[in-house]
């Protein structure tokens, strides 16, 4: 028996990782945590019966309360119900399928309290990972990547001598956007953005990979995943999102994963790893029916917050932490229709400049860097400034 | 200090071996073996100062212990000579490297004393798998694969657990006359069929890869190498020869291998596995230049004799046998002049239907059914009762 917590339980990573619950008997949830859907969270609650639950928004949790009187979970709000969530005493393993860095905190507690990570929530490897790669290893935890990106270079990586890796090649499927120019680009409404190609995902990533802010984000994830200097990262357009990704060794050989484009397969390899289990309903690659696998270079004139990643990634310390705060704010700016698609990029261009670098951060200082960020970009904004 | 010996030193893979031991000074060549190349073996004994040869034919094994005379390395000749380099006291590996059956005893024999197999003639598990595998296990040696494909397939294996392979995809870039129909196979020449579009190799695998029946041979190796059932391995046809095979597992994933066609990669993985060593002056794969990779299925109507490989190994026993035998006399005939391009695989099944199946051959068996292949395609041939 495996005990799951899910940090984001109605979201598209949770419900699918109940999905995977659901299917398999070895699995038991303990808690659950969400914003403010408690809706869903009460179907999930009153099928799963984990011991405690969090809804971070405080009213929204009272609600809640009342709504299950008869059951005898318990109801936790907040920050601090959050960290209680992930270390839930009976938990083996917790998946962090929260969205921002609102990740972090519960992320860093849940590994001190000696949990199992698989890691949905990005930013905090990206903010934080010169804090979470050394704790994971000092409490002898693993911490397992969900991205399929990041599962696929894992498991190319299997078996394998890590030292004898030569690069990373991460796949990307340039999104809903690609082969666009700037021009082209100026009066992207929201529901265009939000039409993924290949992936059902959630509205924040979504955007994400319409403007490979997301791809950024997962160069700088999967650097600290890999212990990868950010020069041997390439990232490499692939429209039909069947290579998840893929490593280059010393000797030129390269190993691929490759499936169709369902992240229940990287979530369900994330929880029973090293095993695989039969995919139930999962659709299998038929080459003969694809016929090609195409690939081409990223266009980051175009999509240039794939390269303020690199930037970022190349000042390190809090640096990319101002990439993501900015990006995560202009992302809900974006979607509330107050900036445009590509005053996205330009925010979190701004936001880098005027950023006082400082190196090795603490948590409180990723914390303070990330509200500095969010009040500068509201700021700028609201100043007119904002020129592409 | 890792000393080699090489069955087949002049041919294709025995000579990038070579270019691989010149380069690696922690490999030294122990023993050469070869057919009648005597010029090639003296500059090559010259430069790597083995301790053994063996010249097969006996006439070019007296002319050359006159050419050396001032050495000190001993000559030996025939299949006693041939056995003689396989069970050299002072080697580690043995890199069977020869064309045809005539690699069976030699490799047999070297496992029997011990030494690791580098595996590059397929003939030995197809026609004798059932005796070489359980061999394997019993003397403890390894038995790694220096075929571009199954090196590929090993590669995917790394680190997982073989019981959660699902399927083998061995890919396969359909050789020169991919998409072609029978009518238009009729009137090949040799020199047509010998201009492989992606891999530069000896003579015999080459017209083997235009009719296929080398990715028959190789369907049946990797029944024994992986311990597969026939109907999971699949043949997907991949002109570009970039991901050299993969291994698809029960959750849909799939891992590849890939590379440059360059029999180099295969060849030192298998000399220095489970390390990775620089390729020196390799070429590297680049996804953007490369653009595509293709995927088709296999033409087994007009390339019937890779069907004709699925059903010997359905029958098992000397069958394999008679599948290779047939083949290796009919391709020197038509390489000769003597015989059609379609009379290859025509001719393999005119062998099989004739033959009287034996379960679990004896070794002599074996051979003798070998020899008996080679009577009746010769006779069946010259009697003029070939028809298409």
């Amino acid at each position: 028996m495996k005990n799951i917590a899910i940090l984001g339980s109605t979201g598209s990573i949770g419900t699918q990782t109940l999905d995977i619950v659901r299917e398999n008997k070895e699995l038991k949830i303990t808690s659950l945590a969400v914003d403010s859907n408690i809706t869903l969270l009460e179907t999930q609650i009153r099928e799963f019966m984990p011991n405690l639950v969090c809804v971070y928004q405080e009213e929204k949790a009272k609600q809640l309360k009342d709504n299950i009187k008869d059951l005898t979970v318990k109801v936790v709000t907040g920050m601090e119900g959050l960290i209680a969530c992930a270390i839930e005493q009976d938990t083996d393993t917790v998946v962090t399928a929260m969205v921002g860095m609102i990740g972090i905190r519960p992320t860093i507690e849940a590994i001190k309290a000696g949990k199992n990570i698989a890691l949905a929530n990005k930013e905090t490897l990206v903010t934080a990972g010169h804090i979470i790669m050394p704790l994971i290893k000092e409490k002898k935890v693993s911490l397992l990547p969900v991205d399929s990106e990041h599962s696929a270079i894992f498991q190319s990586l299997n078996g394998e001598d890590k030292k004898k890796a030569f690069k990373i090649l991460l796949t990307a499927s340039g999104g809903p956007f690609r082969g666009k120019k700037q021009s082209e680009l100026n009066n992207i409404a929201p529901k265009d953005a939000l039409k993924h190609p290949n992936w059902s995902m959630g509205r924040k990533i979504t955007i994400d990979s319409a403007t490979m802010v997301n791809k950024g984000l997962e160069v700088l994830e999967a650097a600290w995943l890999f212990d990868m200097d950010l020069d041997k990262i390439q990232v490499v357009v692939h429209p039909q999102s069947i290579i998840h990704s893929m490593v280059e060794y010393v000797d030129g050989s390269i190993i691929a994963q490759m499936g169709v484009p369902d992240m229940k397969l990287p979530i369900q390899y994330a929880l029973f790893y090293p095993s695989r289990l039969p995919l139930s309903q999962g659709e299998r690659v038929d080459f003969a029916k694809l016929k090609q696998l195409t690939f081409e270079e990223p266009d980051m004139d175009t999509f240039f917050g794939l390269r303020l990643a690199y930037e970022a990634g190349g000042f390190g310390g809090s640096m990319p932490t101002v990439y993501n705060a900015a990006n995560e704010w202009a992302v809900a700016a974006f979607l509330e229709g107050r900036i445009k698609f590509l005053e996205i990029p330009a925010l979190i261009r701004e936001a880098m400049k005027q950023h006082q670098l400082i190196d090795n951060p603490s948590l409180n200082e990723i914390l303070n860097t990330e509200q500095q960020t969010y009040d500068f970009v509201r700021g700028y904004t609201e100043s007119g400034a904002l020129k592409l």
